[in-house]
């Protein structure tokens, strides 16, 4: 039993929670059963794992080469994201960044909300959509992002601290989403696989990068300025989904 | 200038970041100044605001009736329910709930992130959808639903505390929103206005509500178990208002 929130290895784990540590290590955290059930059943590499004594999945964990520790609920406290945390937390290898593939996109420019990010995950997988984060993009592998995606992140590709640029020279069309009608033609999902920018909550897309787009997207709104971009993003997507 | 947060008109606008004394005193408070904005555009009546020196909107307040305490950023902080609150907070009637129309509406079946509850606010207002929440969801006035809406409380019909057979009773026809196809008709948005139930977050809709609905609506998804309510309920608006 772990009793100390000093002990090295839950420090060393503790350390995951920042987005800089993470990049170093090449770890992340997994935090409650569904999200470990979900790394389990996509293969993940579970390094370690911290459990409370009465918590589940030790022994699924064990079984998969994870180092299992029980400890106290004040070490949870310490390792968790939520005030109220669920066990296990678990220390898992990132997982490779895969290769952009030439196949619909979302790509998170400059999200700064991590709900919003992990809603966008999880509306990607749901259309088929890989994921890309430009680099000024909340870190997607963050606790919180996780929890928001609810499991989606090992059930589509994840590419972080890519251009739009390189979505494009692989081989997908990019498609600004904008708030506004901007006159521009709208993308064809028969001509082949969409990039979908989806810009920052506040700011939304640079002129730059609404240029560099070969078409744009406009969601049809009354009374408000905007949508949620979370929303915004998913409805884009699944539009170009029902469009397949 | 009020320095105290023991300053009575401080504790009592403080009070009403619970839900109880919001409903008591019939008030609700008014956070940062995008809000404030779209709350005076909207001829909401602010009954008292309390601003940091440098806030604007303090004289269009004072013009339109309000009361304003200037005060420091300990009390700001103590009225505020974000971290790093911006001025003004405001202490505002709580609107009149108007009568629910023979009008598309989403119900919001006991939602209990106040996230996605603003998230379906926002897209309910840009979609022309009126909003209802039954007894079970969060309160729709709280400051966090208020935050997530980003003003499209006050360009929108809300009732709360209602249930979706009052809406049916209204003359709208009542739709299950599912996360799986259950074999029954799809609403026909031509025959009338549709009363899109959405689901808890964990425990999605009662069999007894799911029975009580006319229709079924699913999105079609791979690789989840579910969208975010929010995103499912936006879709679902979404694609009625495309069939409109």
């Amino acid at each position: 039993m772990i009793e100390s929130i000093r002990n090295p290895r839950v420090v060393a784990a503790a350390r995951l929670k920042k987005a800089k540590a993470r990049r170093t290590a090449g770890q992340i955290l997994i935090e409650g059963p569904n999200l470990l059930t979900a790394a389990l059943d996509a293969g993940l590499e579970i390094e370690g794992v911290f459990a409370l004594a009465e918590d589940e999945l030790t022994a699924r964990a064990g079984e998969a080469g994870a180092e299992v520790a029980i400890v106290t609920t004040a070490v949870m406290k310490r390792l968790a994201d939520t005030d109220s945390p669920r066990g296990p937390v678990a220390v898992a290898t990132t997982p490779k960044q895969p290769a952009i593939a030439a196949q619909d996109t979302v790509i998170l420019v400059a999200i700064s909300d991590p709900g919003n990010a992990g809603t966008l995950i999880r509306s990607a997988a749901a259309f088929g959509f890989q994921v890309v984060g430009t680099p000024e993009c909340v870190d997607l592998w963050s606790p919180k992002v996780l929890r928001s995606a609810a499991g989606a992140h090992f059930a589509t590709a994840i590419v972080t601290g890519a251009e739009p640029s390189a979505v494009g020279e692989a081989g997908v069309t990019l498609v600004a989403l904008m708030p506004r009608d901007d006159g521009r033609p709208e993308p064809d999902p028969a001509a082949g696989p969409v990039g979908l920018l989806v810009g920052n909550e506040a700011h939304g897309l640079s002129r730059r990068l609404v240029n560099e787009a070969a078409a744009s997207l406009t969601i049809p709104t009354v009374n408000v300025e905007s949508l949620n971009a979370a929303v915004a993003g998913s409805i884009a997507m699944f539009a170009v989904a029902q469009g397949r």
